[in-house]
Parts: C-alpha cells; sequence; structure tokens
C-alpha cells in the first residue's frame, strides 16, 4: 500500500502539470493524471502545488563550534527542516587541523544515526598534510562525499590558508568534486576583530563591523581566482553582498563554471537587527554578518538572473544562552542562526509572491539545483518515477507567523521573529510516508539514511 | 502503430536517462524504459541521444527582402531542418509601415501552407499607428501570435524609431507578449554606410565597417531601458558582440527579465571572411555582421553561464546571383545567410564536444528553451507524454562535413564550407513519422502546422 | 596703479606656494615672494588661499524658457557669482529650431551688455538643417564659439533627435569643438509625463518620477556611442546618477575622450525634496532631477576619481510665483534653480573638508578644468602671467549661512536654504579690481567681455 | 654663471608657453619670455620642447637578485637614464626577511655613492617583526623615505604573507605612506611553477605561463581591499593587464585613492617573445611577464583616462650570461630588463605621436606625477623658480633605432632591440650642468643625491 497524491499542480524546476503522484516503496511508482488510487492512502492535494521535498544544502546538526555546541540534531533539525517542506540536507564533516579526516567521519556517521530525514555531508579540508590528498580521494570515491568544504576565514581555527587552498583545489579538480567555500578574508578579520576590541568596542554590532562587505568580496574573487587557475568548480556559500556577487557574476560570463548560495535571513534582514537592546543583537552573530539594506537588491537580482543557484540556511541553532557567551566580547558569540524550517515559506512568499521569481525558480532554487550540483539528483530534486518518495504538497494560501514559540527549531529565538508567510507545506512525505500534515509532525528517529554520492556531472560529454 | 525509439539514452534540459520513446497519433504516448515494441516500427538509438526535435525561434522563409526573394520557403527550408535535427521554426510575418497586419498575416499563412514542419510567426511591428495596439491585441489574443519583433535598424523601411517602439512595448507589456528586438543603431549605420560609399568603399567587406560593434551594444542598452521602464520583456535576437552580452548582463544582474539569442555564425566565424576575393565575401554580408574573433568569447561565455537563451540562425538564403545586385553597393546586398540544417551539429561539435556546454545545456538552447520563452512548451522542446511526437535520435559519433555541394539550403554557397562537424542526427520523427534517417530524407510537403500561442507564462504566480 | 594680493597660499590645480599675486592692467603682471609693493593697493591674505576665478560651465542668463524668463541675467548672475568666487561664466546661446543660429548669437551678445563677468556660450544645435553646417563653422572659426550644445531631452522643442545628432557630432569632430549634451531620453520623458499627468498625477514629484536614472543612463550611453564613431569630443553636463557615471567611466576606460560635469544639487540633495508641502517641491524642479540618496556616492566617487572633470550649477531662477504656472501639471513647471553664487562653497565645505577632494582638485573642478577643455586657458583658470586677473582670496575659516533672503541670486527661493558653508571668499577680483571684499559687492554694469574662443586642443600633438 | 635654454616650447604637465628657462646653481632661476642671456651658457631650443626632467618611479640598480647582482649600478644606470631624459629615479631599497631595515638602508646609501643623478628609494617591507613599525617611523619621518614595498610575489624571499601586508599597511595609513605593491598572488605563482617545472616545461616561456593574468588581477584586487580597509594609500606597480586595471578602476571609482603604474614593455610588447629561439626569450622574463596582446587596449585606455598615474621601467639589467643561470629551469631566470633609456622615447612615440596621450599628459606620466605621489615635488618634476635644474630639451623630430649595440645600459641585450622612434632628447640638464647634448653624454660619477623626502600630501586640507 502506498500513498497517492492526488490531483495537484506537479510543478519541477521544468514542468507544470496537473496530476497524480503515486508512491510505493520510498519512491515514486507513478506520475500522471487519474491514477488508480485503489489501495492507497489518498493525499488530496487540489488546488495545492506538489513539489520535489526541498534539500538544504547547507546546515550543521549538533557541531561543536566556538566552546558550544549547536542545539539541533540530526533528529530534531531534520524534524524542523520536514515542518518546512525541506525533505534533505547537506552537513558539514568538519575535522580539526590535526585530525584524521576518516575517523572524524565514522564519527559524523555516529551522531548522524538519529536522522529524520536523509541527509549526506560535504567533507571539511581544514589544513593540508601528507595524508590530505589521499582522504579526499576516499572520500570521493570511496565514502560518497564528492563535495569539500574550505574556510578562507576562521584562520587559526579550521581556516586554511591559500597554499592548502590551491592544493585543496587542485586535488577536488581532479577528483571531480565540488569545492564548497566560506569566502571571507580570514586575516583582515582577525585584524579588525582584535582593533575593535582592543577599543573597548565588544558589543554584538561590532561583529558586523569586523567583517565589512568588501572582505567577503575579495576573498570570493580570490576563491574564483584559484578555482579558475586549478581547474576546479567553486561553490560559494552564503554570499551576502555586490561585492560577491559581482565577482561571481564575472566569473561566469567568462565561462568559469562556478556556482553561488545565499540564504533567506541576507535576503530578508537588514543590519539594524544589531542594533537591538540587551543583547538581542547576539541572535544575528553570524558569519558572514547580516548587511546594510542595499545589498539585498543585488542578491535578489542575482536569484532572479541565475547567478545564484541555491538559497541555503548556513541552520545552526545556539541559545540566548549560549550567546551570552560573548557578552564582554563579540568575538566569541558562537555564530550562526536556525533557519531549516523557514526557508521555503520565506522564499515563497518574499520570492514567488512578488513576483521576483516563478515557481520553476522556486523549486530549482529550494531542491533540485542543490541536488544537481552535489550529485543528488534525481533521486532527490526530482518527480520522476524511481526518484525517492521525497515530496511537498504546498497551499499557496496557507499562512504562517514565524516564532520561537511556535517553530521546531531547538531555539528560544527566531531571527525571523513575527515575519509573517502566506505559502505552507500542507503535507510532507518522507520516504513515501506522511511525515508531515497540517501542523502535525511525525517524523522517525533513525530513519535518514547517509546519501552516498558518486560524482555524476563528467558522464557528460 | 506508432514507432518506438528504443534503447536510447534520453535527455531533455533536465533529465537524462536510458530508455524508450513511443509516438502514436503524432505524439509522445509513453516514456520509459523496456516499453512494450509490439505493433510498432523501431528505431534503434542504441549507443545514441534521443533529444525533443530543435526549436528554431529565428527563420525567414520565402521573405521579400532588399529587392529579391529568399530563396528557401516553407517547405525547403523546413526539410533543411530535419535534415539537422530541427523540426520547429519561428518566422517572421513582417507588414511594411503602410499595410494592415492583419493582412498580411493572412498572406503569411498562404505562404505556410507548403510547410513540412510546423512553425509560427513573431508578428512585426514596422510603424506604429492608430491601428497598431488594436491589431496587436488581436494577434496575441485571437491569432495565436505572442510575440513580436521590432527592429532599430533598417530605418525607413522596416525600422521603427523609439517613440514607436515605446508603444510597442508598453502594448506588448500590457498584453504579456515577448519582444524580440533586432539592436543596432539604426540611424548611425546609415551615416556610416553612406559615408563608406561616398568614400567609394563599396566592396563587402564595408558593410561590417558600416554597423561596428558599438552600435548593436548601444541599441541593446537602450532596448533594454526602454523595457525595463515599460515593463515589457525584451528578448533581443542575433547577439554578436561583447558590448551586447554586457548590456543584457548588467540589466539581467539588477532582476530584469529578458533574453538573448545569438547564432552559430557569430560563434564561430571572424571577420576575415570579408576579406575573400572575387565577391565571396558576399555571402557573409548580414546584419549585424560578422565580429572580430575577440567577441566569440564573449558570446561562449554567455551562453555557458545563461546570460544568453538560445541558439536561433536567421536562415535566410540568397544566390550568389542574387548577392550580386549589390557588386557596385555594398548597401543593397541582399543580407543573410543559410543555417538551419547545420546549427545543431554545430553546436553540439563546438559547444558539446570542446565541454563548454553540457548535454542539458545543449538541448536547452537548441530547443526546450525557445519552446519556453515562446509558449511552446510542452508541446514542443519536451519528452513527456502528450508532446508532439517531434524527435531526434542524435548520434554522438557520426560525421558530416559541411559543404553547398551537399547541404538541403537552397543556396549555392554555405558560410561554414569544409567545416567538419563530429554529432549528426541519424533519425528524425516529425509527428511521429520518421522524416529523416540515415540521409535518407522524407518530409511531407504540406504537413507543417502553424501552432497558435497562448500567453502562458503568466499563470505562475 | 594695480592691486598686490600679498601673502597668501596660492594655488593651482598643480602647485600650491606662499607669496604675492600683483595684477596690473586687468592681468596678473607677477607673481612670486615678497613683490614690491609700492604704489599699488594691498590685500592681505595671510592665512588664506589664492585661487583662479571660478570658471562656472553651465549658466543660463535672462533665458527664455517653459514660458517664463529667468529671473538672473548678465548683471545680477554675474553679481551673484562673483559674491561666490566665480568670476566667469559660459551660457547657452539657444536659438529655436526654425531660427537662423547667427540671428540668435546677435541677440545673445545684445543681451550680453549688461555683463558683470566675462563670459562666452556654448552654441546650441537645435535643429540640423541646410545651413546648420556653415553656422556651426562660423561659430567655431568665426564667432569664438568652440563648443556646441545639443540637447537629447525636450523633443519636440529644442531636443534634436539621432540622426541630428550624429550630423552635429560628425560636424564638430571636424571644426574641433566640443559637444556638450544634456542627455535624457527625450521620448521616454514625454512618454512617462503623459502617462504620469493621465493619471492625476500632477504635483512637483512626479516630475522626478518622469524622468527616472535610467532615462538619463541610457541618453549618455548612447551619446558617448555616437561621440565615439563620430570622433567627436562629448562632454556630458549635470550628470546625476550611477547609470550615467558608468556610462562615462566605461568609455573613458577604453580611451575614449568625453568629459563630464555635475552641480552641487545632485552631490548634496536627494528626492525627499520633493515630497515638501504647499508646492515647495517645485524649487527643485529641474531636469535631471533630484535622485534618491545612493546616487550620490557614485557621483563623489567620480569627482573623487577624475571621471568627471567640472561641476557647474545650471544656474537658472525662476521664482516661486513663476513655479506656480504649473500648479496644475508638473510638466510645465519652469525646471530650474540658481546656485552660482553657492558652487565654490559647497563644494569646499563637502568635498575639500571632508576629505574627498584635495585642494589642487578643488581649483580644478571649479576653475581650471573647465577653461582648458572649452578653449579659454590659461586666460582663465590660470595663476601665471598674463593671465586674466580674475582672482579668489578663500578664507577657509569663513563661513556663510546659504539663504533666499541674503543671496544674491534674483530668486525668492533657495535650493540651499540653511546650508552652513565654511569656507567663502574674502575678496574676489575681477579684470584686476576689487569686485568683492567681505560682503561688499561692487560690481561694474557693462565691463564683462565676450571671450572669443580658439579651438586650441589640437595644437598637442 | 648658468645655463640659458632659449626660445622653447616649455611644457608642464599643466602649461605649454614659449619661453626661456635660466638655470643657476642647480636650480631654475626664471622662466619667462626673453631673458637676459648675458654671461650664461646659451641652449637654442627653437622648435624644441622643454620639459622636467624625466622621474621613473621604479628602477632597481646593483640588486643582488636571484643568484645574481645586476649590471647597471648607480652610475651607469642614471647615465642611461640620462641619455633618455630621465633625471631622477627611485630604486627600492630590499632589506632581506631577517635583516636589520636600517642597516640595510645603510648599505644602500653606500652603494649610491656613486649616482650620476638625485635618486631616492622605496623601503621595502618583506617581513613583520617586533621592530618593523619603528624602523618603519624613522624611515618616514627621520630618514626621508615616505613610500614603502611590499612583494605579494616571492613567497618564501622577500614576499610577505596577507598578515603582514595589512600591519604593513596600516602603519603606513598612520604615517602617510604610500605603499607600492607588487601584486601577484605568489602561492598560486608557486604552485604553477612547480607544477609545469615537474612536467618538464623549463623554457623561458613557461615563465609566463606560471604567471597567468588572473593571478596579478586577483592580488591587485586584494590589495586594493586591504589597503581600503586599512586606510593605505597604494600605488600599484608595474600593472600589466585587464584584470589589474578594472580591479583599480573599480577601486577609484568608489572614491578609493589609490594610484597605477605600467611600463613600456607591458604597452609595447606581446607574449610572442617568449617564443625566441636559442634562449633568446629569457630577455624578456621578467615579472610580471609579458602578455598577451590584448592587454596592451586596456593599459592605454587606462593611461588616457587617468585610471594609471605613471609609467616607470622597473630597470633592472641581467646579461644573456647571467641569464643563462636558468637555461633549464625558467623559475631561476633573473627577472627583469632595462628600459631608463629608452621610457620617454617610447612613450612620445607610442603615445604622443599616435595621438593617444596628449603632452601634458605626457610630462605627467613620465615626470611630474611621480614626484607628486612621491613627494618629490615641485623639486622635481616642476619647471618653476626654485626648482631642481633637471631639464630635458625634447627633439620631438629627433630619431633613434634602439639597439644593444648602441643603449647605455649594461646589457648585451635590449628587449626593444630594432624599435624606431622620433622624439628624443637633444639636451639634458642635470642640477643645471648640460649632461647629455646630442649623443654627448658627461654626467658626473658621485654627483647624484639622496633625496630625503617628507610627506606633504597631507598639508592640503
Amino acid at each position: 500500500m502506498g500513498v497517492l497524491i492526488r490531483n495537484g499542480t506537479v510543478v519541477t524546476s521544468l514542468d507544470l502539470f496537473r496530476g497524480d503522484v503515486l508512491c510505493e516503496g520510498g519512491r515514486i511508482a507513478a506520475v500522471g493524471p487519474q491514477l488508480d488510487a485503489s489501495g492507497h492512502d489518498v493525499v488530496d492535494a487540489s488546488g495545492q502545488y506538489v513539489f520535489p521535498g526541498g534539500v538544504d544544502p547547507h546546515v550543521h546538526m549538533a557541531l561543536p563550534f566556538m566552546g558550544n555546541v549547536s542545539l539541533d540534531d540530526y533528529e530534531t533539525g531534520g524534524a524542523a527542516g520536514v515542518a518546512g517542506g525541506t525533505t534533505t540536507f547537506i552537513d558539514f564533516c568538519i575535522p580539526g587541523r590535526d585530525d584524521n579526516a576518516l575517523d572524524v567521519l565514522a564519527a559524523w556517521h555516529e551522531k548522524a544515526r538519529i536522522a529524520t530525514v536523509d541527509y549526506t555531508y560535504h567533507m571539511a579540508v581544514t589544513s593540508w598534510g601528507e595524508q590530505s590528498r589521499e582522504w579526499m580521494r576516499k572520500c570521493v570515491e570511496e565514502e560518497g562525499l564528492t563535495s569539500i568544504k574550505v574556510f578562507m576565514a576562521y584562520r587559526g581555527a579550521i581556516g586554511i590558508d591559500d597554499t592548502e587552498l590551491i592544493h585543496a583545489m587542485r586535488a577536488a579538480a581532479e577528483l571531480g568534486a565540488v569545492v564548497t567555500v566560506h569566502a571571507e578574508h580570514g586575516e583582515m578579520v582577525v585584524e579588525l576583530q582584535n582593533s575593535l576590541f582592543a577599543q573597548g568596542k565588544v558589543a554584538p554590532k561590532y561583529h558586523a563591523q569586523s567583517r565589512p562587505s568588501q572582505v567577503e568580496g575579495e576573498a570570493t574573487n580570490r576563491a574564483l581566482m584559484i578555482a579558475e587557475t586549478t581547474g576546479a568548480t567553486a561553490y560559494i556559500v552564503h554570499m551576502t553582498c555586490q561585492e560577491s556577487v559581482t565577482a561571481l557574476a564575472r566569473a561566469r560570463e567568462r565561462g568559469q563554471l562556478a556556482y553561488g548560495e545565499t540564504c533567506p535571513q541576507y535576503l530578508l534582514l537588514d543590519d539594524m537587527v544589531y542594533e537591538k537592546a540587551n543583547f538581542e543583537g547576539s541572535a544575528y552573530v553570524m558569519s558572514p554578518p547580516i548587511r546594510p539594506r542595499k545589498h539585498q537588491e543585488a542578491l535578489w537580482g542575482a536569484l532572479q538572473s541565475g547567478i545564484l543557484q541555491t538559497v541555503g540556511t548556513d541552520h545552526i541553532t545556539f541559545s540566548h544562552e549560549q550567546k551570552l557567551s560573548g557578552k564582554d566580547d563579540f568575538r566569541i558569540i558562537p555564530n550562526g542562526a536556525g533557519g531549516i524550517q523557514d526557508r521555503m515559506s520565506l522564499l515563497w512568499n518574499h520570492g514567488v509572491r512578488t513576483g521576483r521569481l516563478n515557481i520553476h525558480q522556486f523549486v530549482d532554487l529550494t531542491s533540485t539545483r542543490a541536488a544537481r550540483i552535489f550529485d543528488l539528483y534525481p533521486r532527490k530534486g526530482s518527480i520522476t518515477v524511481g526518484a525517492d518518495a521525497d515530496l511537498v504538497v504546498w497551499d499557496p494560501a496557507g499562512t504562517r507567523t514565524i516564532s520561537a514559540k511556535t517553530h521546531h527549531h531547538q531555539n528560544d529565538r527566531s531571527i525571523f521573529e513575527g515575519f509573517e508567510v502566506t505559502g505552507v507545506p500542507s503535507t510532507v512525505l518522507v520516504q513515501g510516508r506522511v511525515a508531515y500534515a497540517n501542523g502535525d509532525l511525525k517524523v522517525e528517529r533513525g530513519s535518514g539514511r547517509f546519501l552516498a554520492r558518486k560524482v555524476t556531472r563528467r558522464e557528460i560529454p
């Protein structure tokens, strides 16, 4: 017995048609008009859309970071995603500089046992030593991790220098792995942080001042040059500003294969959030920081024109209590905020409803493109026979007021507190099971599977 | 009884899978693995690709132009297309400044009775008078023509001035029609032509000098500003140069919905062609002209990064004899050249085989995107159940040497003479019938249908 | 007996030194340290700067425009300039489309008889007929007018179309004349004006909406393309926005010889001025209009980096009463505002005192560069022996509050009302006579001379 | 008794007039028409120009580099400059990473005792340790060195990393020193060098391949970001390519105070030089390398529009014998070539005679601007009373064929071998003495003086 989603408007990044989707055995068994419902549970999707489940290419679950462990784990983070329409995420496996990457990978697998949705990891390269090349090869060719992560910021901790970056990019080029890049000029950030702190500027807002937009733009430009020269495919994560967008746009214009991601917070918030009293600005402390308003326009334009390919969240939740560890020093406020539940509704409300994005772009930006770039397609991000039955029935008229009081994030703050959105999932299927239906969340702890990936993009002649 | 294409690698702009495609009653009846072949003719596509038939968004058939009538008509031009994998084209219905647009449309329909493949027209707006708005409305809402054409060049003949352009763009915005634009600064071209001619510079190469790239770039920029201000969706035809690409790229970066097309001749030829002896340079006289080599790089980059959406041909064939009418005056050489048969192989050979484009981009650029922009999708450009059974079985190892001696164009010259390409159609289905198979061309005169279009892009929320 | 300016810091666009300047017979007779003062009146410039008198390259005096005549004439406008440090201006001689340019020039000379400072004109080309080329030649070669003006806006009145513009540019290129350009897309402005008016939008703020920045940017780009292609030297007047600056910057980067001017109102005001109650927004109605704030940053950057060469005023004064003629129709509000008295202090206060500009740039932007571009140098804009003794002793510590109550403009409104500036002229010499000293203005009606110019830039190899 | 230059056309970066220049006591004593010649030697400059002596802001004399010592020293290098019109140069004082900067400065002074023309140094910062800040302060405030040099290339030798660069830039900003920057991404160069070498690619042409233009463009962009963020004034030396020009142009457009220099070899040669047989390509091995031809156009445009301020030479001569030390490994070919004698004639011939540059730009680019940027003005770069009497009488009709056989460089190769130039110095005065006259070179060993500089730019309000 399966589940039949009946009479919805099925939408992919390419197509749109009225019809049914039958899910059996965790997969899509049939797609078409008026399928036979006998023997199946029926989800009525009349007047609603059916989308492939969202793929969030950028989350951190239960990550030990800056002296704290982030609160959402593979169980709760996945559940929150489901409540928002996201049914797959990509976490980052992050070894310390001196760690054995494969050992850390094993630990990550352990941590993921409680997963409620399917997942995979980008493998972070946080140093470059004798074994690094072999670890990368193993990850890509044997462990199913076809993307790596490098940090140009966080120098001294997980950040790498340009020589390391060159080696990692070159290896990735040879192996066919995508290189995801956190692009900020790490040394300049450290210098500005220390300089501000030395002047007694310790409040959250100085976090933003210590990482001005040109620092991100510069690093983006540099990463793209190194990628071009080594032949690597770069994917710039959490882009926030005009400078970065311009750097990526110019690289792409020259024919360079390079991608960019932004997040809802950069599209919708501005740096006035850091002015909030009572240390509430700390909720918005993340890297890169929230920018002055003018950058939003650049990001939206880049989404509309295809300069950016994906919208992720950089989901990582810390409580106000945890944030307070940086009460007297913005430099040690745990960086990050949650967003996995909110991503799709925010993009629908502010992107599709405003006319900036059409519905195919929405599917592409929230699901399909991430799946394609990261070798998950067509298992994920697709509504075709044989694909995983991760599906969202989307109610374009449904509404929600985002609040820490009601969200499924493990967090006592929401950076989107009070945002009213129209456009929410009414039903979400995970592996062919109804995991969310009109407010009722029923995910299965441990049911989420590691998605071993293969480099598939090169099959293309 | 239908035709079953068996065991090919089916490729759309989004997906790629091994399988079969069944065509019945002129449509695609089934797509999937191992379909039942019983009762059907079978085309073996093993080791080959199956693509949606090409859509050429820019051709002129039997057009009276510059004192001549172009040689390929709806029968022969369509046939040449089929031989190259193109099964749909969009012609331009071009009234004179004083003509009744609807009368001219009727004449165009008459001319198209002999069509061998399906077709539609862009309706040219060549002046703006009292009835123009109503004609446009009728064309869009009643006659099935959801795109218009404006010429910024050819002032005094079919070119319009900026006030007319503003009115046409505004009306198109209200009606939801796409505005295709020939972008060259018409007045400057006239001035340069006359100035060169007055100096005794009459040879074909002065054609190129009379239309330098900045003249195109300027007009592209202007058309995009007018489109932005009036709210129209612009589609710049036959873009040839860095300046135009930059103008379009910047507009898109700001979030403007605007499209661009280029043609194989601009990607692959350079202005040395005008140096050919014995008036042979006249074969390359077209507007805009072939550019210096450096512009090719800009165009390829723009294709790769999605700044340009389509590759058309501007197919219009004139014999050497016809070209000779401008023997002593480059200004009256009939403009244009053929390409409909060559388009897909050239783009495959120089785009896909070189690694510049992946196979999905190829399908998108040659078929799907034109169908989507011009309201033909998913009837055309798609391999889904119910779509028209216009399909190409593509042999990536097949070769062809392009030559006027062997091509199906009605033309004694080929601007790609001697080009060797790898990647050719082995079988082409038109309306579910095998119209081309390994060199054997069997199109049906009069079988091509006018494709009445509806504005569909606005359904998207 | 002459006037000796003693002990000042003499500053030119290139040099700075402590010394004296001796003026005799209307000219600079000596420059150096400790000149002999015997027999001369002495102006003590200790602690102050000595600059060449300001040259305002863009004013309109007693201009009949939009049904009114502007209030400041050659007497009062020149006097107001002197009070602000400006001792030379360039007016525009503007024939109607059907006028004989030379007759109109004669009328302009008549109007200028009462001039209080030296002046010249840019000759406007407002149509192109049989005699236009010869008129231009006469103006340039015989009448001493080496610059022309073209309006891309004001179509139907003094605006010209692109064919006319091409002819004018080509003739200017041949004659060595600079082409000053009012760059707005005239047809689009008309369309937007009428469209807004038809919606009942009649207030001053709709003036701004009818001329959005892209309309200026487009025309700037077009003018520069035509100049490049014809070989003309273009000078874009009153640039106001990012789009224009970018167009000029890109042209110059390619090596094109082209110039740009902005005005204090575009550097310092933003479009909130149009929200003023009681029709007070009408004071700011000018073309192009005051822009949103973000454009100011682009203009300052362009001044600093030398993309723009001059700061003019577009001085033209209309009373509130005159503005009221457009009370019910923003389209007929007389366009323009005064500024000739305020220009130098505003640029000093907001440019030099803020560190954006150094003192040499200040001299260059307010005086020397305009003189060089328009063939007035070194007679004007220079502190060298033999130059006209038009000099400003500048008190960097002096202050002024700009107000219609106190300014010397013939206008009951000031668009800079309430601006407090530090940096004012303490003494101004005109033709070697003290015409302004610490608030005391003593200009001589009729003493201003027409400056016949010769094309001098081409002497340079 | 002095020297009177009579009846020349005296040209500065601002002015041009017919007149005489009297030199006494090593300085300019008078400038004006028809000066009294009695008691003076007379140089007849009829039909010729009189320019301020050239200032070459970028040379290396007797530099130990890459295992060799460059051949031209303070005596011969200065002499060669004089023969070409250059009478002042700025060398680089380059300590090793572990050296005491002040000791090295003393050694540099020693080396300069034989100087034939006046000189100063940029002080290189090749590491950042405890004493670096104090050394910089001493150099700027006590030793008369108001500019520093940093190398982003040559990592491991004299190159510094970004943290060091930030510290140096910050200190420079505080001290008012200009930061001259060699901008190439050092780590990428090393990687490419080693990768090419490992493939057996050892010939000179691989030098160019190991330093592609994007590597320079990236570093330029990075240096400018760091300068902007720290408040430093950057001067990018020897810019060679479109990417660098664009980076600088964009920074300047935003209002950033930043400068750029190029050299004749980058304006006039292209990378085909590396194809020369018999290891002759080694003569052109320098960093950055000679670029593909398309970059020349970008450089010329940038010179014309003022994006670049100076033309230096990076003069450093190595014999073919010395170059042979890298016969089997391009990585160790001593980098550099000579040019100090050729600079002004090359720029005149290819810049002024072609119409790209006017004569004032020529003076500015070759002399005045370097003097102004580096605090030598008006002692150098100026023709005013009191300035040093370093002057060039320039014969615009004189010709020279550049050749290693005849040049005054200590080098058996010339990278401009066979170049014919029109425009040469006929007479050159150094400290008021005729040091060169129509081929006769009479410099005085040891007469050249160290030019102690003071930060003067900040005096400007």
